[in-house]
């Protein structure tokens, strides 16, 4: 079902690496982002559980493989060799990862692959795909979660995205730190908490009696307790009708309008009517700035609706990772580092691990990328702990998967401790100076020597 | 499979709805753009078949309705009324649509479902996702290629977005002209022209005996032509050496540096090694812009790779498509427009039909909004034709649908004819002073007296 999830290319190389004898090549393939995006100091790793389900289960079927057969752009390298390849496909190598939630930096492989050079080719794609779109989201959603100062945010993003992302954009804001999505399917997939009352529109089909008769019929479904969304016509008299619409109304909603000025009025009303239990949450646009700049001047939110700016990212919509070879056995079965030299966009040579420091209290103090095989010699506690983590070996899971939800939690209580251990300089949502880069490289990896050409 | 690719709210007002008894009043939802994101003069609708196949098959699978009977935020609604509402839920209502190719402006109705308000409320969200994602990148790629002034463009864009929108997106891009993608499953599910040769890891894999041997190896691999990437070490040295890999060669790409320098360097080494038939692709970030620049610089492009831009769209990551109740039977059957007044997105009252007027050498001259039943008295050749067509009334295809194949490639044609059509002003890829509106609204939609609060 997602074999075919992946560029023409990497079949292409697939079919010349198997014409050519190299396909059982070893090789070390690192995904890794060059550089932070605009606007980021940190990146939130999400997608890994995805990944690895993939990796497990990839597998051709035979309408795919005759799909293959029949591509003329194909035909050259579409043998019978080649058919025989796919259908007995399995990922058997190992793969290396940081774990979901944890922080990562420019420069430092999320991913490492180690397999045959065609099994690995035919990965790119869709890792990439699944890294790019998670880890962004992730990423930005801890951004907005930090704004809010711990009052919860809500993912109501999904209509902006396509329907088939939307569980996963729902679970990559859920790890973020979001209070819970709005795509019912996220819940069913991965356990994510979803919310959500209502819309405009319920309130325009109680065309008969109005607003009033509208918050008091849902009121009246919901007795547990709901959210009213109060500006369809006029948020003041709004806020004053769902006051007024009884004890199950526990938030009102405001999504347009002048946000700073309409929070403090509907706490007013809400207060003076005897509510002051009625909790208020912004929606309309808002990012973490945004955000911030309601909570600066006071305006009285208890919680935030965030949608395109969580799943489409506009501030940065590209995360940018790349998926490149960085070591390849040569003919006489050596791993040797490769690297491209194509001005502006080099890759870096060489399998990696990346240890992180942190300091007594927890806080993060610094990365450095080593080589893997990299002797600390004498080790100290200044090294500090390798991040990236065995996950697969020879195509065996090295620990039982947990289940998508127990995944997704994991995921989400490690990005807790993450942004805890973020420090200030890291924390700021503004662009403006940088901190100097917490990502420090090894002279070994330095003066790593790329074979090539 | 897709029930729940739906917002929360979705089903909790479902729920109210159900409970108050007017679940089944017939209402009018429309799907449209309230204004053009940044940066687009034109919208090419794309989306509208996926959006038929989904209001054709959507059901709801017992897991699916256990899963909503066992969600706490859902209890107080979820009856066993709800329950066989659900088990049973089919769409049965009216679809008017756009049809895919054709172009779209600012408030017009891309889509109009007339069916019963539970049913038209639980599509909303997916609706929208497919809308704003395929109508966002099928308009995209019709700027590049409009861009590429009769070169092929090549959609490379699937590792930048989540898996399971990539061939979406690479069938919303061939809609918009591009003359393949890089998504296998784009070919297999919408029989889109599949297009890649090699990366950068190709090259680097041929660690003993360099880009020379790789190049050969790749050219004998096919034999019957293909495209080499020359830029992983030096890309003139490439350029030359991909002269001298055979007749198999029929281009190289180059994905770096100084595409304006080095498109005429590779040209003349090419044409210096007896070559000129070798074509150069150009990919790297590239977008209409670039493009057009490269272009009016005489850079002897003849084809360009573009991902990113085509399927991220960072200029306009949001198409921003909104799905509003227009009109709703009262409680004495009557059909009446309603319209919410939230300041800033107020939505337009009432079902609405588009008029399209084209000059006679099939030229774009205006659209026309009108109400759905507005009488034209007496119709003149200057009304237009209009644009929304039936494809489902009451929940049945007015005409059988053609194979996706099929209608991927009726879209794309009818899209080659709507560009075809775009006046020069709409035709400008920058911002600029903006051509004004091609959209006009008719008196009696500007008059209508919207019921509410």
């Amino acid at each position: 079902m997602q074999a075919l999830l992946t560029d023409r290319y990497e079949l292409a190389m697939l079919g010349s690496y198997l014409r050519e004898g190299i396909a059982e090549r070893r090789g070390v393939f690192e995904l890794s982002v060059r550089r932070l995006p605009p606007h980021r100091r940190f990146l939130l790793v999400a997608g890994v559980d995805r990944v690895v389900r993939y990796l497990r289960d990839l597998r051709f079927s035979d309408a795919e493989v005759d799909y293959l057969r029949a591509q003329p752009g194909l035909a050259d390298v579409m043998t019978d060799a080649m058919e025989v390849y796919l259908r007995a496909f399995r990922f058997r190598g190992d793969l290396d990862a940081i774990p979901e939630g944890a922080l990562a930096f420019e420069g430092e492989p999320i991913l490492r692959v180690t397999a045959s050079l065609a099994e690995a080719q035919l990965l790119e794609t869709f890792l990439l795909g699944v890294i790019n779109t998670e880890t962004r989201v992730a990423s930005k959603a801890a951004r907005v979660v930090l704004a809010a100062d711990g009052r919860p945010v809500f993912e109501f993003g999904a209509r902006r995205v396509d329907p088939a992302m939307a569980p996963h954009a729902g679970r990559a804001a859920y790890i973020g730190g979001c209070a819970a999505t709005s795509c019912e399917q996220a819940g069913l997939t991965f356990g994510v908490p979803v919310a959500g009352t209502i819309a405009h529109s319920y309130v325009l089909a109680h065309v008969d009696d109005g607003e009033e008769a509208a918050f008091n019929r849902f009121a009246e479904s919901f007795p547990q307790g709901t959210t009213l969304l109060i500006d369809t016509y006029d948020t003041r008299r709004g806020a004053l009708r769902a006051a007024r619409a009884g004890a199950a109304v526990r938030a009102v909603r405001i999504d347009s309008g002048d946000l700073a000025v309409l929070g403090r009025d509907v706490r007013r009303i809400l207060d003076a009517a005897g509510r002051p239990d009625i909790q208020i949450i912004a929606s309309d646009d808002l990012d973490e700035h945004r955000i911030r700049g309601l909570l600066e001047d006071g305006v009285p939110y208890d919680a935030f609706g965030v949608g395109t700016a969580i799943t489409l990212t506009p501030d940065s919509p590209s995360l940018g990772a790349i998926y490149k070879l960085v070591e390849i056995e040569d003919r006489r079965d050596v791993l040797v580092p490769v690297g491209k030299r194509s001005p502006g966009k080099p890759s870096s040579a060489g399998a990696k691990q990346v240890y992180r420091r942190l300091d007594a209290s927890g806080s993060f103090v610094e990365d450095t990328v080593r080589l893997a095989d990299e002797t600390l010699d004498p080790p100290t506690d200044q090294d500090g702990a390798p991040l990236l983590v065995p996950v697969m070996r020879s195509g065996k899971l090295v620990r039982d998967l947990p289940s998508p939800t127990e995944a997704t939690q994991e995921a989400r209580e490690r990005a807790v401790q993450s942004l805890r251990s973020l420090p200030d300089g890291l924390r700021l949502l503004d662009a403006g100076v940088s901190p100097p880069s917490p990502v420090v490289v090894s002279q070994a990896l330095r003066m790593l020597p790329a074979r090539g050409d």
